[in-house]
């Protein structure tokens, strides 16, 4: 199955991070919202400006990211759990 | 009995995905709000920018979307349940 | 007595739609709202662009029309309940 | 005393629609908003568009009015009770 | 000491009108607010619009104004208690 | 230490009226609030309007100026306290 | 690990102010929120403004600025804690 997202939207694989020590145990680090990591797998064609054209993305599908831990909505395609989020919820890029 | 969105509203009937078990179980997956999948209708023909001139939609009949489970108008032609909802309201096309 | 609504409104007169069963009892259908179905009577001649131009309406009197069950304000003109709303309440128009 | 009202402002004298029996006892119509009716005594030069033009006013003095009835501001001059409201609180002209 | 209000903004000076009987009890009116009169005695140049430029002011010093009992920010210039508020804060003028 | 206001910011030094009386009491005025009296030390280069050209600022360092009480964020600097505030915080001009 | 932030955000170093005292206690000042120091990083190639052109950063990486407390998300790069936050959060310019 194949998904484009709409508009200014992206489509974000979760990049899980290790917070584990190696005995297996969680350690939180502070009840502050820390940013999450992603990968870009697909983007939308972009917003419209208000005279009706288009405005270009400003990332593309690869793109590794860092956003809001709570940003986007939950997807599930292919069995996969995915995001959907705005551009403008995409904090900046990693490389 | 034929009804033509208005604006940038769509049409869409929502596609029941199969979330039981063969044994007819349904099998809660989380709490949080999962997109329902749909098909396009028909659509509106679109907004009107700020200078009153039409903004072309991105969607057209017969688009297989995702959209916020609980996104859009319940409302019922011809004895069908259907939505209407706001192209801004759809995620994305599936493919 | 003659009404015209002004910009972008329209005058609505409400085709109440059949709920009842032959014995005459109302069969409540959910809690969901759904919209209403009305009839155009007469249009504004349309808002105005932020650089003062008349916006087209994209309906006129005698159009068939879905708006969601709240929306607009009654007003009675001639002794007839009718209903004053924005274009953009309308959902859509039935053919 | 002569008063002209700022921008898309319109000063308005309402008429009191009889809604008493012969006997002289209130009928309550419903607890639904009805719009009240009026008569436009004056109205201001018009608000600026965003490049601070003059946007056209769509009523003038003398137009008979709908608007809702809890609409504008109250002010007595000459002794006189009349209204302040926004061109835009008006629901539309009666003829 | 001299005061030139900012952008949009006007300085005023309340008239207070006369809402006592001759015997001096202070008659309320009703619970509604009742517009304020006023006289102007400086404006701002104006605010600017999108682009930049300044929008000229439709009122000037020595107006006569009615405004919104609660309007604007109390400021004592020189013992003078005056009232600092923006023109769009204005209902009309008084001639 | 040097500091430059950020686009249509301003830095201010509040300039303390004098409330007490000769004998040192405190003689509270009202409960309403009066605005505060300061004096511009740095201007920014200005906000930028909608096409991204910078808007002019109204005010410039010197300026002697009202604004709210509770208006801008506090700031020491080389063990001054003074205040960054918005342009549009600004009330008027005091010559 | 290289991070660059999108579009009108800007990467920054906290720089902590010393708020001890020799002996090491530390000395609340008071309760009111005062801006923090910190040093960009990385700043992002400006937001688009609304005919989707880029707006130019009035910041680049080196400026020392000025913030609001609680400005930004905290972001850990390379086991660096480092904030993300929109320029228009920047208080100024400190040199």
């Amino acid at each position: 199955m194949n998904f484009t997202p709409l508009h200014d939207r992206v489509l974000v694989r979760r990049i899980e991070s290790d917070e584990k020590t190696k005995g297996g145990l969680i350690i939180p680090d502070s009840a502050k919202e820390k940013p999450a990591e992603g990968e870009i797998i697909a983007v939308g064609a972009g917003a419209r400006d208000e005279a009706g054209a288009r405005i270009e993305m400003d990332v593309k599908a690869g793109d590794k990211i860092l956003f809001g831990k709570w940003s986007g909505t939950e997807i599930k395609i292919d069995g996969e759990d995915l995001l959907i989020m705005k551009e403008s919820d995409i904090l900046g890029l990693l490389a």
